[in-house]
């Protein structure tokens, strides 16, 4: 169950509300997030709403059957929007693009791109600092100089960031410099890191692990809304399956799915989710037109010579095409 | 190699183009189909094309880099079309649309559907007679008498029939009733049953394995080319993952890849691409945006009563409201 | 539920007992096999054994809430034995090594395995002639003439043959030839195939299908024995998962999860689970001390130039260690 | 290439061969850890070994295929050991068997277990103290000082301690109470992590990730010997796959796999592997009979009563027997 308090609850409310709720058998935790004050209720036995739903302190209660709660769209009326400011809004009634290299490589790379971005009216670029590599011989990113170079810019173009986090130590050097934290999919089940993040006052962003469920990117998304922080963005990147004709296998049955069972806003990234160029707008088109509130996708000025993920990255006159194209077609979607 | 011998090649003339072809240390297997001669050439040695290109009898030769030769893209200039009849055609250019229900189930089943397709405009009515199982005591299909009564119905509407055909001694009893034969998930890779189906002049869909790849596919379509029809659609039906909140896991990657791969006709499943009622719109939009000829879904008057899949079939309603839904997004598509 | 019918039967007594049955809401299906005389019910409701159990021709009842009834271990005292004469017999205290190339070749071939075999006391032989293969172009076997070669040469030495069918049209000219009909991979699920083999009286090996599940094994078995032949074993042979390191991932809790399930006996093929030949012994001792009956594997006079699966066939020196060590561990997991 | 420094290398002589090493068109990295100094060269082009052979400060040179190159066995004569002190030593030669509780749970649990595993002469106990959870709101584990109460018992016993840490932070908080840190499977490719195990002198056994390759696991091992920690032991836990009859399936095949591929010590989990109490047993020896160098598995004295994972955790007496059993296999195999 979900207990949002009023505004004004006392901690004597609190005390009595959460006493009741732990007499019925339930565990319950207190979550209070920039928008909201709850008591989560963990419990099987059935009760009578009614029981609780008249004690002061209680602005409204919600029974919530699914294993996660606070991100399950059984207790919110309508979908969560994120308002990232200057008039970026992720979620219903939005379409969010996200562009921009796998890799931030120089001063130069993140002029061109953001150029590219504004052409456009793209008002989020993605780019990684910090590469989580299966090697450590490879290159792991630019790191926070590169983040502060980039930023730099992209303040000045008016030009919101997404990027990711690694670890639990970089999210206070990193936190003046960047929008919305992205969680890799190696991280999705970084339980610390999830837990820390809650403790921000920034969007984050959680991709599904590589062989994640859809029920286990939910309960991601539940550490972090449970540690304080609502503001969060569900991502499809595909998943590792047998076939070897694309880098992963892009389920578009995720996106419908996880805007049914979460109130959160869906992205989908077509670049890791095939991996193949060429093939990258199709996908693209299709995951929007199963429902996806945006897209994020890999382009680079010269993706041939890309520090990383050049196979999968368009180049700017490809990015502009897709750009267009998606327009178009959520604005089709939404008239059909 | 593939040679495409001239309409009015010699019986010698086609042995001296076999010597040579064995000569370069080739494996040669001759094709008869209805519109095509062919000589495929599997080896793996380089050869100058134009020591065979001069040889009477030989209209056109290509070289296809591929391990499946006939259904490459790689040989053909225009995307293969198949011509069913009565102005239905199925590749390139036009939206097929196949609707019906799982399972044939009672005259009185057949003639609503077939009204509702009427009134839809749509043109091909799926349907099982004979029901692969996992039970040996589940309900295996009305068989050809069930077919039969069918096919009397759909003659008079001015409607084509695909349905599932099992095995190798079915193909003759069902000949004269059906228009398209589906070869079902479980018998992707029955190579007997292609080999047959490779002697008829009947068009055959082949449904992906439930955990075939997409080569493996292609390479199925080429056993029925090779042994003589290349009447044939590919048919994207989900495969099996780890992931347990859909029934299987709609590879939307598939859709892109087949149809650069080969110049096959591809189309798309998505009532057991996902397995969800409710879903199966959003995947049906999806994979036509990702380029799919056509759609298969599953369709009953009563989906709750159905005789199998029931909780992945639309009722007439819905089933209305796709096809439209289809036949803007295919007309959108092709604007954009 | 299962009844088993007394022998002496009569035709009123088991229409009372049917009508019994499906008078508790039963479905029921009458199974008559080489040593058993059954009637299985279907359903969900529960009834008192008692009402059933005092009714003349009933030697004993059931409850099996397994969905798979006849294979289930449920209802059987013992586990299966198969006979398959001159002292070799399958199952429950007997190790059955089932050894041979994966083509038969030649007679030459044919006549060196069989002198292996016999050295090292093996009784069964194993070998292709119908293969099953991705493209049409590759060796698809010696068909019944190899079979008939095989089994002149293999009828003096003493030796059992398995080999495999892939069609129903081939059961008839096989069967006077083969000890053992294997169901492949491919066929796991080919239900005609497995309902006629169901109508014949040789024993059967079902391989598990290439990504299908330890459940669906259990149904496939089902089938043959629902239709009239209980002569029944069992083989996991490796599923298909994303790791390419290994050609299948021999899925070593497949063995006592079959054994706890069925009473059928139960077999490991290294070969195909793991695909590389020098590990074929580590994992044919495992599977055996998980709880294997038997192991099936591929050995050739020359794996380099074997017509096919050389990649994963011991020579014969390797085989006659992998015998020995066989021996010995399946001597001291007894002695455990 | 794996270049192995003389002890009494000069910075003078590293510079020189480092410049040879880049001259060659390699990426160099140095390596110092806990018994060896190396650089290792990163890159494809073909070298002459010579003209780096007779370079002083050069004790041995090995050329590495691999993409990793210090966990290959390709550059070592023997197979690694650990030394854990006390005469408890992992690897080659020696059976390791770890075992305990899923999650540490009170002094009483620590205390019975202790002194089960005295009493069976195991020297290593396994236990969770930080718990990794799909769930917020499930139990995380008692934390470090479940750690010390533990260690006080374990010291005192003589037995050692494995458990798993989850991130940087808790490295040095628990390095005094550890004596093998374990990484688990949602942290394989937690790269901070491995990064700063590098940096510690405790060995460290890292779990193959969920849905992780052999190869992501031995790049993992990778990191942590090329951040200075050469302590490494690998553990198979079982893979993510379709096949819902077991928790996971046990990669049998992994295995032989990595002990041909590395020096590093396998060791193989059960629990995990298949996650059904029944069946611990017959696959804990059948990993062993593949070659597994341990084996690390749950026990507690009351499993129907454990905190967490009680359905895959064994009894003491069930405990006991497997213990017997495994030395026993471990003998014998040594013998065959």
């Amino acid at each position: 169950m979900i207990i949002q308090f009023t505004p004004s609850v006392t901690a004597e409310e609190k005390s009595n509300i959460n006493q009741s709720v732990t007499s019925l058998g339930y565990k319950s935790t207190e979550v209070k997030t920039q928008s909201g004050h709850y008591l989560v209720g963990i419990g099987k036995k059935e009760f009578d709403l009614r029981t609780l739903g008249y004690m002061p302190g209680i602005k409204d209660i919600h029974r919530v059957s699914d294993d996660y709660k606070l991100v399950s769209r059984k207790w919110k009326v309508g979908r969560s929007q994120l308002n990232l400011g200057d008039g970026v809004v992720i979620g219903e009634g939005n379409l969010s693009i996200m562009a921009g290299p796998c890799s931030i490589e120089s001063e130069e790379q993140v002029a061109l791109t953001l150029q590219h971005l504004k052409d456009n009216e793209v008002r989020i670029m993605r780019g990684g600092v910090f590469k989580p590599r299966s090697s450590p011989y490879a290159f792991r990113g630019m790191g926070v100089e590169g983040l502060k170079l980039w930023h730099k810019q992209a303040k000045a173009a008016g030009i919101k960031i997404i990027t990711e986090v690694m670890q639990v130590s970089q999210i206070a050097e990193m936190y003046d410099y960047v929008d919305v934290f992205q969680v890799g999919a190696r991280n999705t089940q970084n339980f610390n890191l999830l837990d820390e993040l809650g403790r921000v006052d920034k969007p984050v962003m959680i991709k599904r692990g590589i062989s994640g469920t859809i029920e286990e990117l939910l309960y991601s998304a539940e550490y972090v809304f449970s540690a304080g922080n609502e503001k969060l963005i569900l991502c499809e990147r595909g998943i590792r399956t047998y076939e070897k004709a694309s880098r992963n296998t892009m389920d578009i049955n995720a996106i419908p799915i996880l805007k049914e069972k979460s109130h959160l806003p869906v992205v989908a990234d077509p670049s890791h989710g095939i991996g193949i160029r060429e093939f990258v707008e199709p996908v693209a088109l299709a995951t929007l037109m199963a429902g996806a509130d945006g897209i994020i996708y890999e382009t680079h000025q010269q993706p041939e010579k890309a520090a990383s993920d050049g196979q999968q990255t368009l180049d700017f006159a490809e990015s502009t095409a897709l750009i267009q194209k998606l327009k178009k077609t959520y604005t089709f979607l939404h008239s059909l």
